[in-house]
């Protein structure tokens, strides 16, 4: 195999609109596989990356991280993929073997941790070049390009009838709303829940909290646009803070003598997490933190706050094993467990990617999906 | 019956010193119960609200929550224990019939809570008084007094056979520290702990890990007079934060090859708070506060410790349910699974009590115990 030509939205430098292009795509080395992607989500985590806040973003770089597509090749002694398979991109790896994966209490694989937040490959390399100079990898993935190299560990096999236009937002935030709700929170029938923030993982929370029988499912966001989709989506009750004088977590204790048993923070807003937290019932309730918050920020809260029974907590991914798990996301989707049309709010081609981010900013969009 | 006199070491104002006299104690109430004080143990948490800094501290008061003692009346309606009994009074009451008991999932029992931090009875009355002047109760039970009245669901029955010179201390301290390692982190054999603060709560952590086999049990102190006690009570390694010019949290992670699994703080410093979170193993690390800060005081760490799957909890008196699980402790106690001698180093007359608290100040006790 030889180095090829694919097309791709470059992220020359922080702050400005990517750039389409062809750049050179070496091939997939021992262990890695080539993906041809079929669709992919855009992210706020992406625009984060892009707007320069992101203290471990490197450029030039080739973003995006909740892609679907089809494996084209395999390098050297790969055995987990075949040419044809059906794959989603993992940011999270699974490679089964290391201290992290062999606990079986977390999701959060190291096995190629440390180069992936370098931009690299596990080499140490990247696959990616315009003119000789190398490309960054981003999150191990690089879906916003119509070809990319992933380590196989990092790929999830589906079922060739899922339709990638859709399920590739499985790639990242439907699952981990909808996950946290099932590994972190461990929601059971009956319990009240409470989301923060409405935008695509708050919405998966909801379907999550539903799908797991939640008695009252209170949705919570500034932007009273999000909650007729929050109300389809299984929201029992919707609040607007700025509705009310008091801070939101005395509100909502209000609301429900005493305090939620699950709530789950979805901005990445370190104060919205305090009052998440605060919000849960003495004794027992649980918080926990999705969202990513920007460089350098820290939650508090007193610590009889914990002392008297609140937990807090966090995910990432969900918690959601990719190799193991991610697949049977996929068929609950199939099964028709749960949809995903509602996030996809508009789809372009990649030529259009930077009005995806345009659409973002504006919260005009729940999910763009870009199809090559 | 009539209002008693009875010896009692009266709080009357912040800062002093307490008073030995003579108070009156008025005949318990429906519902409540008359116990002779046998020994109480002297406890950080009195010292904390006798000096003034307890925000929820009042005055006149007769402090002291660590006791045991004998049911000498009990008033009307009471059926859960009767004259000649040996109990320890709760601070954490259990009513077996509030949200909280029924809840299944804790021992905040909530029965007595408001008029208990307002140093009542839960009539709105005090029972201590001195020449007509109410002298407030202090966290239900004011053991620093010959006789004292406790609500009956404030007592925990034990066995007559039970040293109550020694058992008072399964009244806070011991049964807190041993509590918090079975109910609040769930140790389990081979797990690695670590212990932030060695004393009486810190010390009873290191028996309750040891008594859940953990494999390793990391003592942390910055006074090392305190090592040869963790060690002869099941500390693998001893650590003084003094010794390293990097944060303690970096010092255990390398200790450790990436963190422990649970710690403790049994302090009530909100930076080892922090750094007690930050030393647990991403991924699945829990630390427990169970040490009590000072009023206002805030804890801090950056998101991402939680993200990557860290949890930060609390618990009070250990989770321990006081009338229907602290009697077991009392047994397994007098079957020598574990011992208190060490937890006493000094022993005193009421009339020498403020010496006990000099002793705690100047860091020469684990706990003095006050023989009536």
């Amino acid at each position: 195999m030889q180095t090829i030509k694919t097309r791709a939205a470059v992220a020359w430098e922080a702050g400005k609109p990517l750039s389409i292009e062809e750049v050179d795509l070496m091939p997939p080395q021992k262990g890695e596989v080539l993906v041809k992607i079929i669709a992919t989500g855009v992210c706020h985590t992406d625009a984060y990356t892009l707007s320069g806040d992101d203290p471990e973003g490197l450029f030039p770089a080739i973003l995006g991280h909740e892609g679907a597509g089809i494996v084209e090749a395999v390098g050297e002694g790969v055995s987990l993929v075949e040419v044809g398979d059906h794959v989603i991109p993992l940011y999270t790896a699974e490679c089964g073997k290391c201290k992290f994966c062999l606990s079986g209490k977390t999701n959060l694989c190291q096995a190629i941790r440390a180069t992936q937040g370098q931009g690299l490959m596990p080499d140490g390399t990247t696959r990616f070049s315009k003119d000789g100079k190398p490309i960054y990898h981003y999150m191990g993935t690089s879906t916003f390009a119509e070809h990319t190299v992933v380590p196989e560990i990092a790929l999830a096999k589906i079922p060739k009838e899922a339709p990638l236009e859709k399920v590739c937002l499985l790639g990242c935030g439907v699952t981990t709303g909808m996950g946290a709700v099932t590994n972190a929170a461990k929601v059971k029938e009956g319990d009240t829940v409470a989301v923060f923030g409405l935008g695509g993982i708050g919405l998966s929370v909801l379907i999550g909290a539903r799908m797991a029988k939640a008695g009252r499912i209170i949705a919570i966001d500034i932007n009273e646009d999000k909650f007729e989709t929050a109300k389809q989506l299984g929201a029992t009750d919707v609040v607007n803070p700025k509705d009310y004088d008091k801070p939101i977590q005395e509100v909502i204790v209000d609301m429900t003598e005493g305090g939620v048993d699950y709530s789950f923070e979805c901005i990445g807003n370190v104060n919205v997490m305090r009052s998440a937290l605060e919000c849960c019932h003495k004794g027992w309730g649980e918080s926990i933190i999705i969202g990513v918050a920007g460089a350098g920020q820290e939650i508090s809260t007193r610590p009889f706050q914990l002392v008297t029974g609140r937990v807090w907590r966090g995910t990432a991914f969900g918690g959601v094993k990719g190799r193991s798990q991610l697949p049977d996301y996929v068929q609950r989707y199939m099964d028709g467990e749960f949809e995903l049309d509602t996030f996809i709010t508009h789809t372009m081609g990649l030529e259009d990617i930077n009005k995806a981010f345009d659409l973002m900013h504006e919260g005009k969009s729940i999910r763009s999906v870009v199809h090559f």
